[in-house]
Parts: C-alpha cells; structure tokens; sequence
C-alpha cells in the first residue's frame, strides 16, 4: 500500500475561471497585493499501485490531459 | 512579493463526495487496489502579502474553515 499526492494544474495558458473570480474577489475584499491565483486540484490517494498505474488513473479519470498537468509525489512506500 | 502554495483539504470526519466519486469510479475502472481517494484544491497565488495575511484570505475567502484545513507554503520570497 502506498499514499500518493497528486497535483492537477491547468497548463500554461489555460484559462483557469475559478482561479480568475477568487483573484478578484481577494482584490474586492482589499487585499490590493494580490497578483495571481490559479486554483487546482489536491488529490490524496492511498492504494496498492504503482506509480505508473496512479499516472494511468490521472490520464483516465482524476486529470483532463488536454487542458491540465499533473505531479504525482509518493508520500509513503510499502 | 511571494509566491505560497494552499494546500486545501477537509477536516477528519468531513465527507468528501468528489474524492468518494472518484473512488468509486477507478474501482469501476478496474483499479481494485484503490484504497481511498480525497480531493482537495491545490491554490498557487503569487502576492505582496505576508503569510499571515494569506491565512486571513483561506480563513474570509479561499477554504471554508468550518469544514476545510489548509496549509501554506511559500515557495519563493521576495
């Protein structure tokens, strides 16, 4: 049994909406220093699987390849 | 100005019904060895802010602290 942590990002030029509307509701609630917000996907998973196979499950169902990157990180072997 | 990385999740006990689904589904796929699946928001926000100042922002606006836990790491000082 390993713990993944899996980080879904969008690509570069994606445009990212929720991202977009909690920049401008920080920037409406005064925090003027505020440049950039991009918001993404924290996903924990404890299985009995390989990385490749975490990756596998990214490609199918945890990520959309066309418009997002993901990180996969094994927090904890066997 | 910084860049921080929140890290979003829900508190122990705290019903995950993004992370059960995709749980669900990856076993439907196929994937027997998946334990358990938590989905949280992985939020990069480049500011001039100081920490404490971005926890105020996960406390009003970006995490729900009810049901939510975050984490905040800078990434990159001024």
């Amino acid at each position: 049994m390993a713990r993944y942590e899996i980080y879904v990002t969008y690509k570069q030029g994606i445009f990212d909406p929720p991202g977009a509307t909690a920049e401008r509701a920080l920037k409406n609630l005064g925090y003027e220093g505020v440049e950039e917000v991009k918001i993404g996907k924290f996903i924990r998973m404890s299985a009995d699987a390989t990385e490749a196979s975490v990756a596998e499950m990214c490609d199918k169902l945890l990520a959309n390849p066309v418009i997002e990157d993901y990180r996969i990180e094994i927090v904890e072997g066997d």
